[in-house]
């Protein structure tokens, strides 16, 4: 157990980092001031599972002066200890740190539920299924969702046995807009940068999805110089790569003119097997969508001779033929491990879009559909025209 | 009347530029082979509204081998005459020459109708309305809307009115990114160039509406070192232009911060009445929507003392007080008036996107709604990645 | 000959054009003003070669508001018939028209020559090498160069043996980087579309030389989405190149990756021989430097079956073995020939910097070396300050 | 005192890094195996001023390869002491760590000098005047000089004064190319996302100098989106940024339309006084230039009512109006300052480029004039060449 000075040491640099955050999110300051007057969440306890970092902080301060009490969990790897004991000492119950592994996570997420919350704001529906495997009785009226993983989870694996209607905050065209390209994009390529200090003009990238991030991504490597391969089964998303002047190329062909190979599908298994035998030698691997399931680690691991960690974010991973695959952020979200996470103003875009659908939710549970669907559109419109302003210094 | 030489001359003409234009019409090319075998149009008329220009001309030679009789007319100000002649030498009835006004377009419609077409390829829903007036017995069994003006008619002014099914090919997502953002993008862009000679770099640029016309113009222009402002009323939109780079600003900002207003909106009435007081000394006019009615041009000629033509494609109005205000291409589209129209490859797509979408008309009319749709998802996803595939050079 | 109606239409349309154009000289309207008053070419004759189009047409109305007399010819091939007609009418000497060819280039340098000039304004050192191969006596005590061409002609071939000296105007970097790479680039892509009507995104095309040109060229046409190879011999701009993510190849490899190749290098012979061999079916070749030596074109037509014409700017040369070979323009510079030339603003500092060193000749020619110069450095800081005030709209 | 744990972690910490960078130097590891069989530094001292990270202890090895004994000092807040630590354990004496300031820095130029140095490898010029004012005998007979600010120093403050050759690294047109717009531009960038965590695009950043550092930093941010404005005195740089899409602006203007403030110029005293005054509320001020003097951090702490620190590179200087101005990395370059420096690949051509140049002293000396000179247009090629095949893959 740390002392007490290195623990208020880590509260104090926890609450400068959060005070800092708050002077960027505009959005989530003027919904606290309406929160604090309205109190839609009077008398509710809300779970949450979040990457636990100032930003969010800044948004449970929001809900908490809407009246609610707060539960929290995060993502492992993710989570950033100093934000944590700046959070337990508002008030709110956290679970977890930066340290946890798998096991520990779902016991996070159980300590979570045993604050049987009114209200679920979760992140790739681990707290939906948490709640559903331990089928005890729940006092859930309905929830969130943050990322399209685990809208897919809820829509593919639970179709039609979910218990309340859920929002899906990342199907939001403002999300997609701004939080995924213009965000987790430039972001990821930041995350690049600071990690291996490597040049983008010039070096050939593969990007796999073009989805919202991945366009993000390959937008902002292409922007800076870079030659930018797309892998993207969809033809008509591969028509837009090609039109916005990305090579598309099998995956075959790409794994062979790629130095620089990044996961933005969303989707498991994208690079597997056989995959990791044509590499070239120092492929460097990397990791932007929500899981860290894109790249198959397990398989990597079992098929290298030898693994040499070079810093907190490379690992070397070295083949029986000699060929050294460089694996960064162990597969995490590059812009969120070790990084600060998305920008503050796309963070102030979606925690803004998070707290109106909540108080939605919290007013209107009773008329929706049991399932999960859209941000209303009258949510989107209002935040978007409040970040236009805000954007446009007018 | 013309003598023969130049006519044979003008037939010679347009017979080299649909030669052209053929060799870079691939899509085109396969589907005419195809339609030569399956014979999916014969014994049928089709009825055709379509600029006239020689890709239309590729166009309808696929449509005659499919079986196919043909009776055309294009829209005023953009017919290409040597065209119509080759057309004439090859069998389509065609109605109608550049030099035609509103009133002579409107016979040329009638003209089309006289020959009692079986399918429609309508553009701006001038066929349909010309044929629900006449009010006369119709064989027509379906057909097809080029732009989002048309399908917007038919939705808005025939709402439940609507005889028969009419695919609305400018919904189709691919036209959307291909022919709008990366097709009449560019060559709008190349169109200003062209008509004025003036540098695109540093000069500030008003693109009204940032639909993928609008986006497609104010990327190109940014791309080039323009500084560029975006008037758009819908929020979601707008931020999507305010992260992309764009000043947004409302129109009463804008008129007085640009030099160059472009309109990109497919809507009626965007510069109108104070607008023209307002505009600088020295500011130019032109409009990218399909319609030349964006722009109030009656309205400009009225508050002007005076205009001088300075070329085919430039004309300045001077103000009461002095003010030049310069409008190019008489408000119509830029690209298309004086210019070569939309790049050949985006045209393949559109007219691939048609002709496949006329042949599924004919076959499946029986079961399709009797209303404005989109275009097939298995359509979009096989021309899609035929086009990818022309694109990758693979 | 034509008629009188039709030669009064064409000083109207030329004039037309003049007027348009001198709205958008500003510079050149400030020097004529100053010319107007100080007379710095009292009493002296320019002799001058330069493209002829509108925007020449208003400069030698600021050296006669100077007080010179002019005498002018223009390139082969891009001279506007219409501008001739007009600048007759106002008392410059013209010889030529866009007809000419070679021969008929040659007569009209020695028609210039007849006016006995005491400053030349050269392009491609024409003036200066028909004068010193008459070997007669000559008033002339001073000169201009425009372009990079003519200075290498001057210096490499005529070394030491300069009579006087010759301010050249390319080496002004300004001309660099307004003229040549924000002027002469984005109008030769402008000329691509232009003449072909093909799409510029996801195209790959191969540009010949790094230089100002070059560059400005590659920049615009990846910004447009374009994949573009760059073939440059000196590794110092082939490193530029490569790092504003242009792929740097070997000829050999370009000429089998490439579609559209443009060369832009000023020296001659750069696609010869054998590189006609190599280039793919449908290869498109254009130039965009001062001379159509860049292409070795009598090779080309040796080396053809048959060539077909399709429009005024392009012509297709079959091999013996099928491929086609496209030629833009017969490899004159595409953004004249047919075009409007440079933008006008690019011009008007052109220009400036033409008149501002003409002038300095006239006065300083006692003190100045026997050779080709650059520009002084006051003149290019004064024409860029006045160019930058201009720009910003401040 | 640390205890010996913790060192060898240190150590080990370093030569990780170390052994990182090493694999992305290919430049050097060549260079390092020519200069083992060489031995161009045989019996010679070289004394070193040197930004202390990774990749310039790879740099020490190949002098080490070479025969040199080396004595090195770093710059204040940039050092990093586990590469010290490395360092220290492979026979370099090293001076200084990351803690030091001004007086420290000058203990440690003495400290480096203290070897008695044949050859100077410099930094801002601070080995150079530290060897001239202490004035006592000296075996130096050349060296090079890194950086823009050290060589005007040279020029400006010594003219004439030099008692031996200095080779200028940084007027090498490479790095102007490769390290000063691709390698400092894009990672300020990087530093102030790492740093702020703040959106890039439509934020308004005021750029100050059009050099090749403003120019690399001004470019980055317009193609990511960003609203540019520079502010540049000479005209002719002015006009490129203009055509470069950036608004040029005065400093008074720009103090007003701006948020962040970026100062790139390599000259003291720009953002100084009443310029303090006029900042926004908000207002970020960072520095991307070699010294931490363009910003007058005396004036600003003086004229400030409070200042808090929220993260090792974040202060905020409250005014004692209220408004609140946020310094990053206090005035230190940002890229260097918590960040990973140049890009690898930028830095291995410059290294090889200072390694080239000082052999070309050690061989050449006696042949060289005593002052300030440009590298060697052959080093310039050959390491030009290198990197263009490295970089194309090729």
């Amino acid at each position: 157990m740390k002392e007490q000075g290195a623990l208020d040491e880590l509260t104090a640099q926890g609450l400068g980092k959060i005070e800092w955050a708050e002077r960027h999110l505009p959005l989530l300051r003027r919904l606290r001031e309406q929160f604090e007057s309205a109190k839609p969440f009077a008398n509710l306890t809300i779970g949450m599972c979040i990457h636990i970092e100032p930003k969010t902080a800044v948004f449970c301060k929001a809900l908490q002066a809407g009246g609610a009490e707060l539960a929290l969990t995060g993502s492992p790897g993710t989570t950033q200890n100093d934000v944590v004991a700046a959070l337990r000492g508002s008030g709110v119950s956290v679970y977890g740190q930066r340290e946890d592994d798998h096991a520990a996570h779902v016991d996070n997420l159980r300590g979570v539920h045993s604050h049987r919350p009114h209200l679920l704001m979760d992140n790739g529906a681990d707290l939906v299924f948490t709640l559903l495997e331990a089928a005890s009785e729940s006092r859930v009226i309905g929830g969130t969702e943050e990322t399209t993983t685990g809208a897919n989870r809820l829509r593919e694996e639970l179709s039609g046995g979910l218990p309340f209607p859920v929002i899906v905050i990342n199907d939001s065209p403002l999300k997609l807009i701004m939080e995924n390209e213009h965000g987790v994009g430039p972001t990821i390529v930041e995350g690049f940068m600071r990690a291996t200090n490597l040049l983008v003009p010039a070096r050939p990238f593969v990007v796999f999805g073009y989805g919202s991030v991945g366009r993000g991504i390959a937008k902002c490597l292409r922007a800076m110089g870079a030659r930018v391969i797309v892998v993207e089964p969809d033809s008509i998303r591969a028509l837009e790569a090609a039109l916005d002047g990305m090579q598309v190329s099998e995956i075959e062909q790409a794994l062979r003119t790629g130095e620089v190979f990044i996961t933005a599908t969303g989707r498991p298994g994208i690079i597997v097997g056989q995959h990791f035998d044509r590499l070239p030698d120092g492929a460097i691997l990397m990791n932007a969508g929500h899981f860290s399931w894109e790249i198959d680690l397990p398989a990597l691991r079992q098929k290298s001779a030898s693994v040499d960690r070079f810093s907190e974010l490379i690992e070397v991973f070295t083949q029986l033929d000699g060929r050294r695959i460089t694996l960064l952020a162990q597969g995490e979200m590059l812009n969120l491990a070790g990084g600060g996470g998305n920008p503050v103003e796309t963070m102030d875009l979606g925690l803004a879009l998070q707290a109106q659908s909540l108080r939605y939710i919290a007013e209107h549970h009773n008329e929706l559909a049991r399932e999960a669907q859209p941000v209303p559109r009258e949510i989107n419109l209002e935040v978007a025209r409040s970040m236009v302003k805000l954007l446009s210094r007018s």
